[in-house]
């Protein structure tokens, strides 16, 4: 029985690649931005683990700038601080893929229904800061789906590390294995399983980029809109 | 005082964008080499600090293996298994870089001198296993400089995970802070100066791909060769 959905947010809500929309006035277009938002994605992870694996924690926008910084080196492009700036700024008006909102409305809709069990939450657990996470969310109108944020700087360890799913279980007072992790994340459902959670892998498309990872999930769906079925 | 120098192998004293000399005859010089070897190493690292989060842990070699298998699929390579498997032994065949030997050679020169302080040792500190590791060394005639290998499998963690430096240290029986690591990677460096070491700080060149770490190392190198200018 699951009764806690808790939801990843990038990649799984929003469509990170969307903040390709500030690239053509960063010369960024000029370049392949599919291979500009895969070292910058890998490398937002990479210092992310870097930091899990010597126990020191910042923030993930501080961390994703500096993988940005990176990426703009390897490809050889030039930005001022000021169009550093622009790009934390894009990162709270991600695009929402366009199956999210349809379906949170639909679990939001049978969460409120009379003959319901009330216990039932949809939670936000993101490697993102909480204020900012709560922002993005506010700026794209899906705040309201959610009852709680956790995030990473609470424990100060990144996802897949245990502690930010079982601080979710913590705070709930629910058992860990009755909540189930929402993502589209190969990564994040191997360490929502090692944590002892349920498991839904929202693998929508572009098999190219799913991680080689020997990971099996307890639901895959292709679409936020398909979790309905599994309640 | 420096008792012992603890080297880096992958990337400090070998060049592992030697392995492109199995491209010619697996299509990949097609595509564009260096971001196949940037992404292929990226995941590598990826993968070693996933499994540092989650606490899991499988030999270098089949982690280098699956992230090669990501990355081909993300340049639209289709290898069988035999050309895979061509991968791995070209993984024992890796080139060192040219001051490597000559530089190390200066080292055992002075570690041989009959005034010198006998308790100071060369070693390996290596995410690679050591059975891999002691053969890739045995095959470019390195292996004879060095008097142990310290290899990640021993302790099942990744560095820069500080459970591999402090082996090291407790191994040899020398307080941590009396072995220097040597490595090209400024995340190893982190590593070693969260668990205490002295580090050296080999940087040959290509400051494009110098992570973006607020890292200082004690002493910035250019070679090999230089270092026994800091003994």
């Amino acid at each position: 029985m699951i009764k806690i959905l808790a939801f990843d947010l990038f990649g799984t809500l929003v469509d990170t690649s969307s903040i390709s929309k500030v690239f053509p006035e960063r010369n960024i277009s000029k370049i392949n931005s599919k291979s500009f938002m895969e070292t910058w994605q890998s490398k937002q992870l990479q210092y992310a683990w870097f930091l899990n694996s010597i126990n020191k924690f910042e923030p993930f926008s501080d961390l994703s700038i500096r993988a940005l910084k990176f990426t703009l080196k390897i490809h050889s492009i030039e930005l001022n601080s000021d169009q550093i700036d622009r790009f934390r700024e894009a990162q709270l008006q991600l695009d929402p893929f366009p199956d999210s909102k349809k379906g949170l409305e639909v679990l939001l809709k049978s969460k409120n229904n009379a003959d319901y069990n009330n216990s039932r939450k949809l939670v936000i657990l993101s490697n993102g800061e909480s204020v900012k996470t709560d922002k993005l969310l506010s700026n794209i109108s899906l705040r309201r789906y959610f009852d709680h944020i956790f995030s990473a700087e609470e424990v100060r360890k990144y996802k897949p590390a245990k502690e930010l799913y079982i601080l979710a279980s913590e705070r709930l007072n629910i058992s860990v294995s009755e909540i189930a992790l929402v993502s589209s994340n190969l990564w994040d459902i191997a360490g929502a399983q090692s944590a002892g959670m349920q498991t839904c892998w929202i693998n929508r498309k572009d098999k190219k980029t799913n991680e080689e990872l020997d990971i099996k999930a307890d639901y895959v769906l292709s679409s936020i809109e398909d979790l309905k079925q599994i309640l």
